[in-house]
């Protein structure tokens, strides 16, 4: 399933595509017995091996459990033109087995001892990770380490697996007509980088992905000295070095990994719009993607700004466009605002309205905008503000609660551009934001010239952006 | 200067860069002796050198005078992401001279005997071309043949280079807001295909482009076997094999070109819209792009259809966009379509229209929308079918006088997919174009599916697509 923003329309999300590919029986209640008690902060380890391979490791003894992530430094926007979907591609046949574990033994393993595994893969990142009882931690290791040299693809395996991600995308873009607008969005969004294009790959490029393409990729990224091992659990970081000593410690670094430069995006200057109809539309809606530095990207206090924003604006019921297109002017049943914080590259915001029936899109999109232009005049009023930066400090210490949320929360980090001090010093630096960077980043963002309006109709003739009005 | 569609805005033609270099004085009386006599159809000489140059020869014995084009098949669609520009900048860095000819020798020796001397970057092809008196044919392939191979770049000659491309990007782009209304509409127009960025190159990618970018380029794609020379004038196919063989015939072939891959697009399905505001605007305008087959793309008869659509829809003042929008309701002050038939891969069609003072750009997409709805309901009637073949082989025929334009008509052709026997068919396939099969085109092509549609607006407030009536 794909990563979703609270009370987000699953279709505007980053492209982060993860599959749960052999789930534990539900209820197994030993995996996730979530206490309640507030976690102190964890003590973060985080050293790197001989070989290259960077390790975090975050210590929580509360279960006897371990999360192992796998994360490498590569996604869809280091594709090759051309080749668009090869990174997803090839993270579906790293399940294809090695000489030494033949495909299937390691999920099998992995299945046998009560564990879950999942893979997932982004415009920046692919990741592999599994959650078992602690004792299997070396075992893991020993599996991942081996595909990461290891993998063995035949055309025999690798034939049938195109029809799957084929599949794979009929399901999520094809068959979803807000997921086509949504790629068609950021196509028309990103004029030179790499993020115009979607990781799921274009179909008609996907058709051609063979066994070559594949094992080029492989070769080409997946390497020691391009990957963020991160391990959360009951385990210490002294542990997890010796183990990772003995097992990844054992692959030979290859290849030389500077800065990953992509091709840059030139200065916005044009406000653009997409219009996609299909017959399966059963309310009309809008959705604008505005070009947004990352966290990785942005100047110091920009990004936080930009994420306050986003709650401010439009995260839940209580949000200024929920309020006023949802709850007084009843002309759309959701609205909301959504912000990409972790992006190699130049990211996005968003916002978003779903048309109340009977009411023109327009008219939703007139709402909208008055709701920005306000805000870009007067900004975040001081309740908001503080709402706003305390709701989103719970979240990231509840989200310390969960273990893969938090193994993620770093993993995501540390291919990005971020680093481990960055994540730790989340809290303090939303704290930190005040209303004058919130309402500057709204100014500096929300710029039309750097959006993309995209209207997801019923009929074209639904479509019609409204006519703004003349000063 | 780039190509122009006659009567139609510089800034929406395909992205030929051409630049004059020595022109010769005018009015050289012996260089350019129109004999309006009627032309026979040439016998045009075609034969391939054993080291894989493909040699073109029009024979033209009116004056004694020869033109010299050198065409590699190379454009700025074969750049690699992130070296915009590389194409363009090379073509510049062609005039550093070699070992053998230090710069400006080539220059001044066909400035000297009073000729020209030209080159141009398309997306698709780079060409060089000179023109002088018959008897310096053999000097001018010597200077070619050598420049193919011994090409000599210092940082010294390369960095001021730099500066003049990027002061030709700020002259012809940068300064001229219909220009950069293009470049976002091509932009958001092309999904995935290498079309979508610049020619001339996006300028924060241009200001990288280093020596060692230009000699990459220069190496992998200036060979003899990934080009075509092609000579018009008062020399035999015989004459000019001789000559060829001497110089050409002389560099190795070097390297293998197959088919030119490049990414191509997704199934188009979303209508975009572009706007631009920039104070400089004086008159509000519309314009549209449609994906289109090429020539080299399109079904039999097609191509010639397409052409022959933008011919009855927006050529001259006795089309029906201008009849209708400048004419009869006094709309717009300009109006009419282009197709761009000469590309290796997918095309473009579009129709534009500059707002009469006062009118809202609203109105007048409105309007140019109502012309194209009927035309899509009628079709050509049989007046004027007849009238735009009889113009469009009329235009092929004049082309004949010209020895640059006909030169320019075989490499243009040879380097985008075409044949000899093509350039040779155009009247007879013109001629068997049909109202049917031109109503087809028009029914298949100017979908809004398919389509961008830019807005060139002194103020954004004006740039508010019409609202399209409800059925």
């Amino acid at each position: 399933m794909p990563d979703r923003h609270p009370g987000f329309l699953s279709v505007m999300v980053p492209a982060v595509l993860i599959r749960a590919l052999a789930l534990a029986a539900a209820g197994a209640v030993f995996l996730l017995p979530l206490a309640r008690s507030a976690p102190a902060a964890p003590a973060i380890g985080h050293f790197t091996l001989a070989n290259g391979l960077e390790v975090v490791v975050i210590p929580d003894h509360r279960t006897p459990v371990v999360t192992h992530m796998l994360w490498y430094k590569v996604g869809s926007a280091d594709e090759q033109p051309g080749k668009s979907g090869i990174a997803h591609f090839l993270e579906h046949l790293m399940f294809k087995g090695t000489a030494k574990n033949p495909a299937g033994r390691f999920s099998q393993a992995v299945a046998t001892i009560g564990g879950q595994e999942n893979a997932f893969t982004s415009t920046d990142y692919t990741g592999y990770f599994q959650r078992t009882s602690r004792e299997y931690l070396k075992t893991l290791m020993e599996f991942e380490a081996d595909r990461m040299t290891g993998l063995v693809l035949t055309d025999a395996n690798v034939v049938p697996e195109r029809s799957v991600i084929l599949e794979e995308r009929n399901m999520r873009v094809d068959n979803d007509p807000s997921a086509r607008l949504s790629e068609q969005v950021a196509a028309a969004l990103y004029l030179n980088h790499p993020y115009h294009h979607p990781t799921l790959g274009w179909r008609h490029e996907m058709e051609t992905l063979n066994r070559e393409d594949a094992l080029a990729f492989y070769g080409r990224f997946y390497a020691p000295n391009n990957a963020v091992l991160v391990v959360a659990g009951d385990v210490t970081a002294d542990e997890v070095k010796t183990l990772a000593e003995e097992t990844y410690g054992r692959v030979e670094r290859r290849g030389v990994f500077g800065p990953r430069v992509r091709p840059q995006e030139p200065e916005p200057i044009a406000a653009r719009q997409v219009a996609f109809a299909d017959p399966r539309v059963t309310q009309s809606s809008v959705q604008r993607s505005y070009l947004a530095p990352s966290a990785a990207r942005a100047k110091p206090g920009e990004a936080e700004a930009l994420d306050v924003l986003a709650h401010v604006l439009g995260s839940g019921s209580n949000s200024l466009l929920y309020r006023a297109l949802v709850v007084d002017k009843r002309l759309a049943t959701n609205a909301g605002a959504w912000y990409v914080e972790t992006a190699l590259d130049l990211s996005r915001f968003g916002v978003y309205a779903t048309a109340a029936t009977g009411v023109p899109l327009s008219k939703v999109e007139a709402a909208l905008d008055e709701v920005i232009v306000a805000f870009l005049e007067r900004g975040p009023d001081a309740d908001e503000l503080e709402r706003a930066k305390s709701r989103m400090i719970a979240d990231y210490v509840y989200a310390q609660d969960n273990q893969a949320t938090l193994a993620r929360m770093y993993g995501a980090a540390l291919t990005t551009g971020l680093t481990v001090e960055d994540v730790l010093a989340r809290p303090a630096r939303l704290r930190a934001v005040t209303a004058d960077a919130v309402r500057e980043a709204a100014r500096l963002y929300l710029d039309k010239r750097r959006s993309v309006t995209g209207y997801l109709v019923k009929d074209i003739k639904d479509a019609a952006p409204h006519e703004e009005k003349r000063s």
